[in-house]
C-alpha cells in the first residue's frame, strides 16, 4: 500500500512551522487575545488555521494523558475497579479520546444521554448547541455495578487487561435499552446489527464519566498509520492549504459513479470561488454488520482507486474514520456529520439513505431515502455545516461509463445496487466497463473468493468482521 | 356548576380596556413602534400585558375565518374534495386553530413531522428554536389520496360531514407509523392507548398544510363554556393583575396532596417577589384512555374542591386544556408546558413520571420517574418557562392530613397510589380523612356507581370515554 501511504499517511515529524500541539492554534481564546500586527508568523498560523471550520464547542477536545504523568495514573488505576471493555466499547474510547465527539470529554452521563435520545443535541453551559444525535455509552452489569461501589473512579481495561484509561467522576444510571433503541433507530424490530452486538446482551446500568486514556487506541492490524486523529488531519489540510475541505463518508467500495461525484464536487467548489478544496475520503472502520466488505479490503480497493488516478492524490486526503456503525439512518448521518465538523470539514456529501439498511423483518427499507438528507439539513447544531445533497450517478449505456442521471433519457442508464455489485463480483463477473477502476474491481473479486464456501457450496453473504 | 362558572366562565363582553383581538397587544412590532410616552392608555395595557410570557413566536396565532369571509369560504370548500375528521383530529383542530401549538398554522407538513420526531423542537425562519415534541399530524388513507388528486385544498368535515375547515397549501407524505411511535413513545410495544386508538389503523399518508377554521370547535357537552382559549386566558391573568402565571396540568382528580403543592407554589412565588401569582389549573379535555376518569366528572371533582375551599377562588383560574393525552411520558410533558407557554404561564409544575402510564407488556412503568423532569428542564424552547419540580406529598398519619413527604419519619407517611385511590372509591371506602375534601371524594364515589357492573358482578376498571 505504499502509493497510498505517501497520500495520508502520518507525517513522522510534524513541519516545523506547526507545534505537536496540534489544537493550540484553533483555541478561540488565542485568536482573541494575540494583537496580530506585532506577530507576523503567528498571523499567517491564525489565518491558515482560521480556514478551517471551528471544532464543536471552540475547542478540539484531546484526552490522552501527559508523558509525564503516566507513570502516576498508571499506578492509580492499579487500585481502582476494572471494566473490561469490549472491542466496540474500545472504538468509542478511540472516538471520545481524539475528539471525534468534541466537546464530550467521556462515555455520556445521564443528561447527556437523555438529550441525545430526545433533541439529538446537547446544550452546553454557554447556552450554545452542538449536535450529538447517537448514544456513545457504557454498559456496565449488576455484578460490576456492584464491584465498582462507592468509588468514584474506575480504570477501562481492554480484552488482555492492558489498562486503556481512566473513567473519573463517574455517573451509573438505569440503561432502558428498549427506550434507546427505540429513540435511536426508530424501531425495535429484532436483528438491527449494532443492537445484537452491542445492546441486547450488555449491561443493564450505563456509567458515565471523563475519560484519561493513557496511549492512543491501536488495533495493530497494519492500518493504524491510516488513522489521521481529527488533530492530524486538521493539520494535513492546514498543510495543503485548503480552503475548504468536503467530507465523503463510506462503507463501501468507490465505483466511478462515487469518483464523479467527488470530481464534480470539486469542480462546483472552485466555480464558488474557493481555490484549493479538498477532499476527506472518509471510510469508516469501526464496527460493520457481517455482510459488509471489511475495512482492510475496502481500504485495498480504495488504493487502486486511487492509483488508478480515478480521484487526484493531490486534492484527496484518505483516512479512517474509528467510529462504530449503528445503521441507525437520519439519526446516525447527523453523528457522521459531526464528526467531520471536528476533524475539519465544513462541506458534507450526502447520499440517498445515508446509513440505511433493509428493515430487519419487513421487505422494505428501514428509512425513507429522502430522511437523512432533510433531517440532515434541519439538524440543531450543524447550521455551520454545508450539506451537498448527493447527485444520482448510473451507468449511462449511451456514453459507457457512470454518469449523473437524465430522467429525460432515464432508458440509457443502469442502475447497479450494492447487492448486484457483489454478486457479480462473488461470481467473479465483470460489471460494465466503466464502473469501477478494473484493479479496484480485481480486489473485490478477490476479496470474495479469499472466503470459504460454506457447506451447500455457496459463498456466505454474511462474513463475520 | 354555578359556583364553579364565576370563576372561569368566558366573559360575555371584553372588559371596556381590552380589545377583542386579544393577540394584539402581545405583537412584539406594536411593542417597538409605539412611543409610549404620548399614550399613556396604551402604556398601561403594554405594561400588564409585558407580565405574561410572550407566545412561542412572538405572536398567538389564531386560525379562525373573519366574519365577512364565512359565506365565501364556505362557497369554496363545497367544491374542494373532503376529508372526514375522527374525534381526536377534530380536538388537534380545536388545539392548532386557538393557537395552544403556536406558531405551527396546521396540521405539520414532513419538515415539521421530522424535526418533531428528531428533535423535539421547530427552527423558525429566524433561527430562533420552538419546542414541539408531539406530532400534530392528520393521516388520510389511499382511496383518500387519490380523491385529492392534484387539488392544492381540502375541506375538512366533522363526522355529521358539517365543514369544520379548509387545510390550504397541503403536503401529502408518508405515514411512517413504526418510526413515528417507536420514536415519540420510545417503545414499539402493543397496547399504547393512543397508538390504538389514532395511529393503528389510521392511513398511510399524512396531509399537512395551513387551517382556516370557519367557527371555533364546541363539543355542546355542557362544557364548552369551560374551554378558554389562550387569547382568552391570557385576557383573564391580565384581568386579574397576574404577575406570574404557575399551570398544573393534570388528568385526575385533585387531593389535599396536589392542594397542598399548588398552595406552597403560590407562597414560593410570592417568597420570590411576585405580587400577585395566580393557578391556572387546566385539566386535560381531550382524548384519555378508558380507565381514566371522564372530563364530565373530574370537573364535578374540581369543582367541590374550590367549593369546600381547599384551594382560592380569587387566585386559581380553572379551564380546560383541548389537547388529547399521547401517554408519551417526557416526550409529551414538553407538549403540556409548551402550550401553556402560549396560554400565558411562565411557571410550570412537573411531578413524578408526568404523562406517563405502566408499560403496557411488561410488569413495569413505561418511563423512568424521574426523566419527565429531566428532560423537560433541558428542552429545546423551553428556557423561557420556569420549571416546578414537585415536591411529593403523602398522607401524614401524625398529623391527619396531606403533607410533604419527610424522609427522616418515613413511617408517619402513607401512601395512596391512583390504583388505591380508585379502588377505595369503587367500593365506596373512604380514604383516610384529610386526603380529599369529602365533597369532592362523594363525586368519585358517585361516578364509579354511575358504572354499569360487567356481567361477573364486578365494576369494570377499562370504562368508554
Amino acid at each position: 500500500m505504499a502509493s497510498m501511504a505517501t497520500l495520508f499517511v502520518k507525517t513522522p515529524s510534524p513541519s516545523p512551522s506547526f507545534p505537536k500541539t496540534f489544537n493550540t492554534h484553533f483555541s478561540p481564546a488565542l485568536k482573541l487575545s494575540i494583537p496580530l500586527a506585532s506577530k507576523p508568523r503567528t498571523r499567517q498560523r491564525l489565518r491558515i488555521s482560521n480556514a478551517l471550520i471551528e471544532p464543536d464547542g471552540g475547542k478540539l477536545v484531546e484526552l490522552f494523558v501527559e508523558e509525564s504523568k503516566k507513570g502516576e495514573k498508571k499506578r492509580e488505576a492499579a487500585s481502582l475497579p476494572r471494566i473490561k471493555l469490549s472491542r466496540i466499547d474500545l472504538q468509542w474510547v478511540h472516538v471520545i479520546s481524539e475528539g471525534w465527539s468534541s466537546p464530550l470529554r467521556g462515555f455520556m452521563r445521564e443528561s447527556e444521554f437523555l438529550q441525545t435520545l430526545h433533541f439529538n443535541s446537547l446544550r452546553l453551559e454557554d447556552g450554545s448547541v452542538v449536535n450529538m444525535s447517537v448514544p456513545i455509552v457504557l454498559a456496565i452489569d449488576d455484578a460490576q455495578k456492584r464491584l465498582i461501589g462507592e468509588s468514584t473512579r474506575v480504570a477501562l481495561v481492554d480484552s488482555d487487561n492492558n489498562l486503556i484509561a481512566i473513567l473519573k467522576d463517574i455517573e451509573i444510571y438505569k440503561h432502558h435499552k428498549e427506550e434507546r433503541i427505540a429513540r435511536t433507530w426508530g424501531t425495535t424490530a429484532p436483528g438491527l446489527p449494532y443492537v445484537d452486538q452491542a445492546i441486547t446482551n450488555a449491561g443493564n446500568w450505563l456509567i458515565g464519566g471523563d475519560l484519561e486514556v493513557i496511549e492512543p487506541i491501536k488495533y495493530h492490524d497494519g492500518l493504524d498509520r491510516f488513522r489521521l486523529s481529527p488533530a492530524e488531519l486538521r493539520e494535513e489540510f492546514t498543510r495543503r492549504n485548503a480552503d475548504a475541505v468536503f467530507a465523503f463518508q463510506l462503507r463501501n467500495p468507490v465505483h466511478n459513479g462515487h469518483a464523479l461525484l467527488m470530481t464534480d464536487t470539486r469542480r462546483r467548489l472552485l466555480e464558488m470561488g474557493y481555490k484549493n478544496p479538498i477532499l476527506l475520503l472518509h471510510p469508516l472502520g469501526g464496527y460493520t454488520k457481517a455482510d459488509d466488505v471489511p475495512l482492510s479490503w475496502r481500504m485495498k480497493q480504495h488504493e487502486k482507486v486511487l492509483e488508478d488516478g480515478v480521484l487526484d492524490p493531490e486534492t484527496t486526503v484518505v483516512s479512517i474514520f474509528p467510529s462504530p456503525m449503528h445503521y441507525a439512518g437520519p439519526t446516525e448521518v447527523q453523528w457522521h456529520a459531526k464528526a467531520r465538523i471536528n476533524a475539519g470539514a465544513n462541506f458534507y456529501i450526502v447520499g440517498r439513505d445515508p446509513a440505511g439498511m433493509g428493515h430487519p423483518i419487513e421487505k422494505r427499507d428501514l428509512y425513507d431515502a429522502d430522511h437523512g438528507k432533510k433531517v440532515l439539513s434541519m439538524a440543531p447544531g450543524l447550521e455551520r455545516l454545508n450539506i451537498l445533497p448527493f447527485k444520482v450517478a448510473a451507468y449511462d449505456k449511451s456514453q459507457g461509463k457512470m454518469a449523473f442521471f437524465d430522467p429525460s433519457r432515464s432508458h440509457d442508464f443502469l442502475f447497479i445496487s450494492g447487492t448486484k455489485m457483489r454478486t457479480l463480483a462473488r461470481n467473479k463477473e465483470n460489471p460494465p466497463e466503466g464502473f469501477m477502476c478494473p484493479n479496484g474491481w480485481k480486489v473485490l473479486v478477490d476479496y470474495y473468493d479469499s472466503l470459504v464456501p460454506a457447506d451447500n457450496g455457496k459463498v456466505p453473504e454474511a462474513v463475520p468482521v
